[in-house]
Parts: C-alpha cells; sequence; structure tokens
C-alpha cells in the first residue's frame, strides 16, 4: 500500500484531486485501485465531471433542497452542549448526505482508469477551510 | 484480510458500528482499509456525524422526501408475485438509495482515520430487525 | 487482482452485473472484495432490489426531481466549447449525483455476500450507449 495525506484549502466548491491522486500512483505498474477518503462530515468526495455550468446545476440544486435558513435543528446552538459561537452548518451537513465519504477508483499502470469526463472532486459544503484527504493505493 | 460478520437489532435507526469495526482493527499495524458492507436492501452505512439534532434533521428529510405512504408501485402487493403479507416498504427502499450499501475507510495503527466528528453508521430505514454486517479488513 | 472489462450494451436502464462478476470470482476461494467502477459521467453503479415495479418507483422519482427540461446551465451548449450537436443531458448528470460511480462488495468462496434482495446494478441515466464497467477482484 501506499498512501498520502494532504491537506486541501478549499478556497473553490469543488477541487480537482487527480493531480495528487496521479502524482501518488505514477510509478505503479499493473493494477490497483486507489481509495481516496475525506476525513470531515461536511466535505464529500465525488467523481463527476466539472464543467462549471454543471457546478452551477449542483450548487442551485443544492441551495434549493438544502437551503442555508433551512430551519435545521442541529443549528439549535442554545440547547446543545457545545460552544455558543459553533458553526451554523446543518446545510452543509445535509448536503453531504446526499454524497459520500469516499470513492474507489480502479487503476491501471500509474493511472486511474476514469472516462473521458471524468474527475475526482472534494466538495467543501462549509466556506473555505483546511480539509485532510487520505488518499490509499493498493495492488 | 480480516473479516468479521456481524448480525445488528436495530432497535435504533442510527447505530454507531465504530466500537465493532475498532475491535476488529485494533491489532493490525501500519496501514489498511476496513470495508463496511449491510446485505440487506432497506439498511444503508453511512459515514456521518451522530448528533442527535441532526439525526432529527435527516429524519425529518427522508420523511417529507419519501413519506410511507407515498404512493409506491412496489407496494402494489397484490399484483406481485410475493405473499400477500409481504411487509410495505416501498418508502424504505426509496430513503435507502439515497445512501449507500458499502463505506470505504484507511486505517492507520489499529485505528480507522476519521475526523473528529465522523462516525460510521448504519441505518435502518424499516421497523427494528436483525441485520447482518460484514467488516473486512485488509492491508 | 483479478480484473475483467466489459462493454455493456444499456438497452434497458437497470442491467445486473451480477453475472458478469460472478463469472470473473467464481474460483477465488476464501475472503475477498470486488470493486465495481463505471468509466463514464451519467452512468451510477448501485447495490439494490431489482423488483420491477420498485425499479419504476425510483425511476418515477428521477423524472420528478431532475426532469429532461430541467433548465440546466450544463444544456446552454451555445456558450459551451463543444460542438453544437452536444447531447443534452444536464437531466443525466444530475441523476447520477443521487447515485455512485462505485460499489464494493465482500466475497467468500466464489461468491459476492450480497442478501437475498440484494443485486448490483449498472443504471444508465442517457439513452442506449454501449459502456464500460471495470470489475475488480482483490483478496
Amino acid at each position: 500500500m501506499l498512501k498520502k495525506e494532504i491537506v486541501v484549502k478549499t478556497e473553490k466548491q469543488f477541487i480537482s484531486l487527480k493531480s495528487e491522486i496521479n502524482e501518488l500512483i505514477k510509478d505503479e505498474m499493473g493494477m490497483g485501485i486507489v481509495n481516496v477518503f475525506v476525513a470531515h462530515t461536511t466535505c464529500a468526495i465525488k467523481v463527476m465531471e466539472g464543467e462549471i455550468l454543471l457546478l452551477s446545476d449542483v450548487q442551485d440544486y443544492l441551495a434549493k433542497t438544502w437551503p442555508k435558513d433551512g430551519g435545521y435543528r442541529h443549528d439549535m446552538i442554545g440547547i446543545r452542549n457545545v460552544p455558543i459561537n459553533e458553526r451554523i452548518n446543518g446545510f452543509s451537513h445535509m448536503r453531504q448526505l446526499f454524497f459520500s465519504s469516499d470513492a474507489n477508483i480502479p487503476c491501471q499502470d500509474g493511472r486511474m482508469q476514469l472516462g473521458q469526463w471524468q474527475d475526482v472532486f472534494l466538495i467543501e459544503f462549509d466556506p473555505a477551510r483546511e480539509r485532510k484527504v487520505i488518499i490509499t493505493y493498493y495492488s
């Protein structure tokens, strides 16, 4: 197994991880699989196309389905056992549920076997933060 | 590979599997990945935060989006080739689709590399039943 | 590792991959995991029940939530850097987001450890096409 932990500053909502993954696996000949995992509850890993208008469609859908002011009980900070300045992000948690924390992609001869339009994204649902992503390759 | 099959009585809708997983992998030094899989079509495996008000938000969303009496054709027992007392659970199947049957989590030195707020849940969409979960560790 | 790449003509929307997977792994005794991955952005891999009325419920939900004429910006072909006859399929991309590109299933003695009602489907969101699915077994 090969592993790399990276910290990503999420200044964009959709961040391609392809070059980081390819860098890790580029010398691994033969068959393998790469597992990509994000260690946060308000981020996701998603294999999808990165066309910018599509990303705007996704953003629209998420904002309409789980608006920021959606009256989430998770945001009732006053009754929870957390600091009073706890982040108000029920919407981020709900949006994450639509996605997953991990993706698992077959590799061959140092490359992921992605289709022509596929990319691997870290999706951020909170404002920009530093996020840990763990990339593990096994063969 | 290490494997453990467990049977969980789902008396709660969200059941943390963290202690069962940690018990299996606790002596495994170095890098690994754990695959968690539920062998039922109306349950899911989800890496998420277990804060109770958030769980109520999730339950609200599922109940609103796929109500029990949603007129699912899967519930037209009378025209299907099943016993007349077949469980009426179209809503459970639809809610499961929102999630996944498996999660795959990197491990290091006997622990899952979960973030601070992440836990691994078995989610039950039917009433309480006995459910089989398969936990497989490889390194 | 064992790997098989197959090309599936998606004349149906939900296509069971069980026999293809079982054929690959049938001589593999002991423990293993199979990764199933589709190399296209408008297809998904999903472990679910294949009961036909349930499939109609799923189709209803997808059509209602992401209609073909949903006004997706991805479909504004005239402002994108693509041929003018580019496929209009914003709805297919949005429906795919609800699902995943991969599933990971534990195996034992040459068989996937699926539950009684579980099957592994390739789901097609576009009209019938030829699609590449990669099946990888490791133990």
